[in-house]
């Protein structure tokens, strides 16, 4: 098997160069058309072998579309399309060529439906293998979407299911749990853990849905309507409690307005499966907060997945209800799974 | 001594957005008003602790500045004013929290003159620290710098002198060498390889040459006029190689007006103090090719250091010439010196 110590940094740019367009190559920073009007949208992430991916459990396609959809995913959040991405590579020497050409192509293949090119990169050797992409993008100012945007008497939106991916995960760690699963079951929740989508589609939906319903003024209540949220990517109560905190407002989550997948159920408690959507991440859905009626539109342009699970208040306490009055309330925390160091 | 795995994720980035603008915290990403009109530039460059940096010979202020410096410099080498920066970050758990604030500070000031913000990263866990920075700015598309834009029969300049960076690392390694240099010399040796300086305020002074030059006819002969070029950052050869081949034409490098600092043949043989000219790296200055009229009002307006170098050709020879006749001419080469992997 090639290494890339084999064929040096030359060598394996030359390979590389092939995902990239022409016109990027060759010079010390790549240039692109600057979007007239619009704001600039910046963000970043690092992945670490052993700490954020491993050969044990991801292919390296599936390493690369997990690393490019979720700074899509974060450029979806803030209501931003994308416009390229940066790849910074540390590599062992060992690293095999081919595992370098699998992860650009599953980072070409996850860029591909939005035209999203890779505009340029680093690579140098490392002791440990790391990635970080830089992704950027452009929004419209009066189409931004913040974390401090929401209000309160407002309505919060999930654009889908969560839990799925977390479920993928326990389903390739432990295949015989699904036995009374389909195979489409199964592999779709499978795909979910391997091929999170970023939800940027849905950025069009939803500032159709708030013009459609002022055709008459469209242009003013574009600007006057504030929507805010963020992805669900480190979990939908996450999201929920970031939201409600950076806008300094509460929230009353309905827990059986929670749209988990059907095939859950079949394999843990309803319980558990409630506990991987609030808590599970990784489902890159978007979370967002906007007035009733749009909220109500919304979802149901988006369809199947898509909900409204709570209100939100005007004091600060942040609640799971249950209007069946099953269980008691309680409050949602941030995610308990995952902080670094 | 605390350790970032004493005060966590969180602690950490309070910590660290003290050194960013308010209102770039908080969101998935970041949000920064878009240049009309112009093209936007991205640059990212990655540095792994022990192959790029190390705490036995770089204090981390060091570190930091010379990551922001290389960032900056590839923009100037494009043409263009950086817009911000972006930071990732793998520590280990042990890396003690003051590091990475006197890093953070390193990076500030070496920001500070241009005004450019830190508008995001990512810090993870990782077992070696990694740092990959990305920088955007904005270019006038008819003011983009490219290695393809040279031409034959212009000139070749160098914003400065070249050998500091690499000489003052020697001083840095074995002290003794130093014994004929004046405190202010050693100190200036040392201070451009540790403090190099991107090269930014060259592009006022170069494009207000090539205007000046044609004050009836401005902004005809500024769309005229391609500036090829790139930044010094791997030796002064390696860039004269680079461009000549990007743009398929030849040169003729007179090794006798090759800037050097006079204190560097205080310790080392002129030979020696040419190669490290040459193969050096690190010298941050830009390396330009115009036609000569204007090549020589650039030289004037910058002042000391900087120099023409040579003459561009219509072969693809990249020579070094001597035209006192004391030394064969010879082929100039790629940096012999670093190869990745």
């Amino acid at each position: 098997m090639i290494k890339v110590e084999d064929i040096g940094e030359k060598g394996l740019l030359k390979i590389l160069h092939s995902f990239c367009p022409e016109n990027m190559i060759g010079d010390d920073a790549a240039i692109l058309p600057a979007p007239a009007q619009k704001s600039l949208v910046v963000t970043t992430d690092t992945l670490i072998d052993g700490v954020h991916f491993s050969d044990r459990t991801t292919s390296p396609e599936d390493v690369g579309w997990r690393s490019a959809a979720a700074n899509l995913s974060d450029l979806a959040a803030m209501g931003a399309f994308p416009m390229g991405i940066t790849i910074a590579l540390g590599l062992t020497g060992n690293t095999p060529v081919a595992w370098v050409e699998k992860f650009y192509k599953g980072i070409s293949e996850c860029l591909q439906p939005y035209n999203t090119p890779i505009v340029g990169g680093d690579i140098v050797r490392s002791p440990v293998s790391t990635i970080s992409i830089t992704a950027f993008g452009q929004v419209d100012p009066a189409h931004t979407i913040l974390r401090s945007n929401c209000q309160p008497q407002n309505v919060i939106v999930t654009t889908g299911v969560h839990g799925a991916s977390r479920a993928g995960l326990e389903l390739l760690l432990h295949p015989e749990l699904g036995e009374f699963l389909t195979e489409l079951e199964r592999s779709s929740l499978i795909l979910a853990h391997q091929r999170p989508q970023p939800r940027l589609e849905i950025l069009k939906i939803l500032w159709d849905c708030l013009s459609k319903n002022n055709s008459s003024d469209a242009e003013n209540s574009k600007n006057s309507i504030l929507v805010g949220g963020m992805d669900s990517s480190d979990g939908l109560a996450d999201a929920i409690v970031q939201i409600c905190q950076a806008s300094q407002i509460g929230v009353r989550i309905e827990r059986h307005q929670i749209p988990v997948p059907p095939a859950l159920t079949k394999f843990v408690s309803s319980e558990q499966a409630l506990k991987w959507a609030l808590y599970g991440g990784e489902d890159f859905e978007l979370v967002l907060c906007l007035p009733a009626i749009y909220g109500q539109k919304l979802v149901k342009q988006i369809g199947v997945g898509a909900a409204i699970v709570g209100t939100t208040t005007d004091d600060t306490d942040i609640l799971l209800i249950d209007s069946q009055g099953i269980y008691p309330k309680e409050h949602l925390t941030l995610r308990q799974g995952f902080q670094h160091f």
